[in-house]
Formats: C-alpha cells, structure tokens, sequence
C-alpha cells in the first residue's frame, strides 16, 4: 500500500487497469471509488487523477483496450486463406483464448456499457460493430458458397459470440478441460450450428 | 412517491421486487441503497425493511423467485411426450420466453451472484443445477436415441443456454423479429448443433 508512482508511468498505468477490472469485475463500476482504486493500486487518489481525471475515463480506456485487442487478436489469427469454415473456426478459437485470458475485463465490458456517456457508448459499441462484421462476413462467405446453412445472418452471428464468450462464465485453468479441447469442441458445435459439413 | 404501505403487503411486495430489479439492472447491487430503493418504491425505508431486513435478503429472494419461476415455467411447458428433438424445442422455446419477458431478473440474476452469501449462493446454484439437469437429460436422450451428436455433455448444455439466454442482449418487442420468429431460428440453430437430423 506504501508504493508510489514512480517515473515509470507504463507500469502505473498497467497497475491501475489491472486493479479497476478486478474492482470492478467483484463490486460493480458504480460501487467503486477513486479512492478505494488508489489504494488496491498502492498510489495517492491525486496521482490516478493524474492519468484518469474521471472514473468514466478510466472506464472507457478499459473497454475501449479490450475492444481494440480484441480487433487487433483477430487482425493477426485470421488465415490469409481458407474457406469459410476454416475461417470460422480460427474466429471461435481466436475469440476463446482471447476471452478466458481475459474473465475480468471480458466482464467489465459486457456489463458496464450502461455506464458510459452517449458518446463513448457509440464509440465502443462501433468497435463492437467492426468486430462482429468480420463473423457476418465468414458466415456470408460460407452461406454463398453454399457450405453453411444460415436463416438469419444477425442472428447466427449472436448466437455464435454469446456462446463462445459465455466459455468465461464456467472455464478455469487447470481444471478438466484444456483451452484447446474447449475450443476444440466448440468449433465443432458451430460449425455443426452452421450447418458446415462435417 | 408518498404513497405508503397500505394495507395490500402483497402489493407493495411486487413493487419492491420491479423497482429493485430495474435499480439493480441499471447500477448494480452494490451501488443501490436501501434508501434509495425506498424512494423509488414510495415508501419509507422502515416499511421497506419490514419486508427485507437486510439488501441481500431482498437479492436472494429477486434470485429464487427468478430460478423457481423458470423451473416452474419449464414443468409447465414440458411436453408429456415427444422425442428429444421436440423436447429440445420445447425448451429452447420456453428459456426464450422466460427470459425476454425478464430482462431486468435475468441481468441481475447473471451479475450479481458474486453479491450472495456462501450459503445462498449454494442454494441458488444447485436450482440452477436443477434446472440444466433438465437440459442434460434431454440431450442425452437424444445421444442416447442416436439422434444427437454431443461431443460433452456439459459443454453442450452451456453452450446452447448461453446462447438462448444472450438473446435479451439483443432483443426488443416490436423490431424485427417476433419472439416466435427468434425462437424459432434458435430451436434450428439448436437442433443443428446437437446434430438432430433436418
């Protein structure tokens, strides 16, 4: 608790994310104070006004971190090739194993939207947009090559991402199943949701 | 907000369960005070815990009303008969209903267990238990009939409920889609993914 920021404002930045997701992830963002946030992170409440001058700010650059990570996770996992369902299921392990690293921030983003300014609420759910699209555009890809059988494409796709990001609620390191195996059997679960031919 | 607890308890009782769904759906458990409850309630604080000596009292009985509704819709809706392709709609129909027509609950009911006492938390969990049993057992059924092809039972079963509950992300009465028409895009969807045949 004694720690303060020190010149490497990298690593208090870090500290600080890391500190407002488990907050956040256990109380709620409402519940949690500036204040209560110096402390877990061991710096003054003047010193994290320094980097987030409103709880909002901070906030917002933990989504708008997980969004963009999320985008960019994707970016570097999709296949250069492939058909559709090999893109699919290079989409649902990419997602998994970004996700499941990720419980408490995964959390915080999908709860919280309620919490941002009109504005940023836009932003955000327009990162969401790009992201999502890059599913819409496998499932359209398969659906016009007539490998996956689809009866409403915005549909699909929810359906597809609510079941694979609902892996955080339940899935632990370490216990009976591996990512691997998780993503494994999902992506056979999808591709069979789709319609892909076995 | 001057009315009081009149002599319909009953009454009141319902009006402390929709306000403090929507105040907890909104801000979270933590961040809603039983004064502010009692506010938008319209009564005084005293009256309010009367009824809920403590804010946990009042989330764990939002949360078993929540749980033993679902159940009880299920035994409603359960067919008496049929295969367990038609017991899978069945069910994938009911959890679709149930829960758009209780967004508020079943947001509280999803974020908030972190907020429950150990033992509460236990006997939530084990309805919760008890209602996907029912889900498994059908499911099985179906692998058993040599109908589906379910790779894990468990996985299988979180999966298609994620699914079916992250509909009331999305949905809204009157746009789109009818939740007949959701509905029965999920229950193809499901049926897909357990590999029931077309």
């Amino acid at each position: 608790m004694a720690r303060t920021a020190g010149s490497d404002g990298e690593k208090t930045k870090a500290a600080i994310h890391a500190a407002a997701l488990r907050l956040m992830a256990r109380h709620g963002f409402e519940a949690v104070s500036m204040r209560q946030l110096a402390e877990e992170v061991g710096v003054q409440a003047a010193a994290l006004y320094r980097y987030f001058p409103t709880k909002e700010d901070l906030l917002y650059t933990l989504m708008r971190t997980h969004m963009e990570g999320l985008i960019a996770s994707w970016e570097a996992a999709r296949p250069a090739s492939g058909n559709a369902a090999a893109q699919l299921s290079a989409f649902v392990e990419n997602h998994i194993r970004f996700h499941v690293a990720r419980r408490h921030s995964t959390h915080v983003s999908n709860m919280e939207l309620r919490s941002l300014s009109h504005e940023r609420l836009t932003h955000i759910l327009r990162l969401r947009a790009t992201y999502e699209k890059e599913l819409r555009q496998i499932l359209r890809a398969g659906a016009d090559a007539g490998t996956f059988r689809i009866e409403d494409m915005a549909l699909t796709a929810m359906a597809i991402i609510q079941m694979i990001t609902g892996v955080i609620v339940w899935f632990r390191p370490g216990e009976r199943l591996s990512v691997e195996e998780v993503a494994d059997t999902y992506h056979t679960m999808t591709l069979r949701l789709v319609g892909a031919p076995a």
